[in-house]
């Protein structure tokens, strides 16, 4: 299996990381620089950035010696747009979707296929390895992913992590196990929901924000918190579940065993259900949003309460974990603002007057992509190998 | 002001602390082993150990030569323990709490005094001076604080914090000043109430433990979260207002402005209303609690529906930030079981059962000392300066 390695590994991956995020940031420059920049030993960046020039993801080229220089030219050293990094795959319940990222950090291309429920993991991975394949195509390396990248997965369900490198158990290890080997890359596991609220913070409604609240607002209700620009996976990665928060005290059981929760009134089931015993007709979700958007009562009436009852469980985690951006995703969101405005209103009622100006409300950006984005982003910014490592970023700002 | 300098002075203060830190686990050692563990060039180990020698931080001493050895005895660095390396001060409505640590990072002492409400801010620092003088006496030199150590205060009431620095807003910066003057080293502020979060954490009920609630419920109800270790403070430090979470949907008009909050039905003065209204006679919270202790069933019956409260809103809290170890401390946590019994119950009706096995509830163990406890870790542990900062510690791990 493929895994972060020993510490010693991950000292490297880590230095390794520390000269792409200089060259990232301050663009092409000589060794020189980059040595008065890293605070690594001659010897040590010497020897990284010979692996880095080695797996592809730095080229060395000699720079326009000015008319007064002598001697031999000054080799500088740049990344490789071309060089791939991160890739995210998020294995919906019957759709796959992917998208990868260079060593410069941008997104290059995401797809997506649908597929039957219930598709083995084996075919579901064939699956991801072909749209990564075509999302890569010719402007994209995946061989330098071995030595400095990692790929994020998203997957439906709860994730259990263990210890520091994302590692799942149950039969997730064995997916993880089965995808490192297809893409020589360590892999990071996580719930696809938290995943879209990763990517909702990186490059959606939330970008640029640090502490955010993604709720996902579908058949289950469910999200992600990030916390310091980091997604927050509580102790065996079970954080996040604002679906299983009480609304309603003593209200419907729940799937989980418990009632009342927020996914047994604000689920797409739950709206529904609702709307059909208000006297309204409706299959499924855009039928009851477009009888809403037509100015149906008894639709904005169960979308309202909805909404109240969410902005009220939404209120007690900002109460918790203080002021948040939050981004509402899933198909109830479509709804807009005979949603949204409930939301607000309860939010505005039950958090802390001196916390209430720091809370925003907004709905989410990004699509189905969002899950696999989340997992470029995860890969990133969030591997044990690549991310809050004791890095160059302190140093040089310091110098 | 004192604040923690530049970016140049933080990053010389995370080398010493790298060197403190080697020395605290590994014992007394040679400048070589230091150098082979620390990770610095030679240069500036060399300058980083001179200033620590010189503050009186570490001391040198000629190591015993052996039988064999020859030339010139190898010095040997140890930790001076009779160095002060962080002060806790706690800032209560009617009290000065103080607690002292030295460079080995033991807790060396702590005092309280008394003095009546309301008294100037530049005599309660007085006061603090002077427990501090008292707590340290001849056993521990403060003159090394400047160097490698911090002063963590706490204060009653939100604290909100901007920067980095922990470099509060409003009236508490001028506190922060004249305390600064008055220890010469960086001081950090916090509310006393996460504070003693942070203590509980560290050596008290939940030691050992890396993801901590703990709820105080006192006069007010509040608390702190700690999350991986760390206080958790949220975007401008107004995380942990478990009091302001609603309880009580449509409940009794609360302080915060709010309605149903916690506060209105978990304080100690909403428990005693509550018993008072059942018929019972209490005065002060000692009289409820000795009256459930002796089987009073209307006691019993306040502090039960107190206690279920209590669950169902940190159920919440779990269900959003994941499994954590619940601290309660505060007048009514004395209670024991009558109180414990009932939120343990809440508890688990509410929490996600994947997550339920992942949450543990224990009463306080930390008295009053508690926030000037917590001072002290907040110095030693939430410093920018002295923790988190990229040290030998992840290195010396990989070597």
């Amino acid at each position: 299996m493929h895994t972060h390695g020993g510490p010693l590994t991950q000292l490297r991956r880590g230095h390794e990381e520390s000269v792409l995020g200089l060259l990232r940031r301050h663009g092409p420059q000589s060794r020189a620089e980059l040595g008065r920049r890293v605070g690594l030993s001659r010897t040590t960046l010497y020897d990284i950035v010979a692996t880095l020039v080695a797996s592809g993801a730095v080229v060395s080229s000699a720079a326009d010696a000015g008319p007064r220089r002598r001697g031999r030219p000054v080799e500088r050293l740049s990344l490789d747009p071309s060089a791939g990094q991160a890739v995210g795959v998020d294995f919906a319940r019957r759709a796959v979707h992917v998208a990868a990222a260079n060593v410069a950090h941008e997104v290059t291309g995401s797809a997506s296929a649908a597929h039957p429920a219930g598709l083995s993991w084996r075919r579901r991975v064939a699956l991801a390895e072909e749209l990564v394949g075509s999302v890569a195509g010719k402007t994209l390396r995946l061989t330098t992913l071995g030595t400095a990248g990692a790929v994020g997965v998203g997957v439906v369900g709860p994730v259990r992590l263990t210890g520091e490198g994302h590692v799942p158990d149950g039969p997730l290890a064995d997916l993880a196990e089965l995808l490192g080997e297809r893409f020589g890359a360590p892999v990071l596991l996580d719930n696809n929901t938290r995943l879209a609220a990763l990517a909702e913070c990186s490059w959606g409604a939330a970008a640029g924000s640090r502490d955010v609240l993604y709720l996902r607002l579908s058949h289950g209700v469910g999200g992600g918190l990030v916390v310091n620009g980091s997604l927050h996976r509580g102790v065996d990665g079970l954080a996040g579940e604002f679906g299983h928060i009480t609304a309603e005290p003593g209200g419907r059981p729940c799937e989980c065993g418990g009632s009342g929760c927020l996914e047994t009134v604000a689920s797409v089931g739950a709206v529904l259900d609702a709307y059909r015993a208000g006297g309204g007709r409706a299959d499924d979700v855009d039928t009851l949003l477009a009888a809403a958007a037509a100015g149906d009562r008894v639709a904005l009436r169960v979308l309202e309460a909805a909404g109240t009852r969410t902005g009220a469980v939404l209120a007690s985690v900002v109460n918790a974990v203080g002021p948040l951006v939050i981004v509402l995703g899933g198909e109830l969101a479509a709804a807009g603002d005979a949603l949204l405005g409930p939301v607000g209103r309860a939010l505005d009622a039950h958090v802390l007057p001196l916390a209430r100006d720091g809370v925003t409300l907004r709905r989410a950006a990004l699509g189905e992509a969002a899950g696999a984005l989340g997992g470029v982003a995860l890969a990133l910014h969030e591997s044990p190998l690549l991310a809050r490592y004791p890095g160059a970023d302190d140093l040089e700002e310091a110098l």
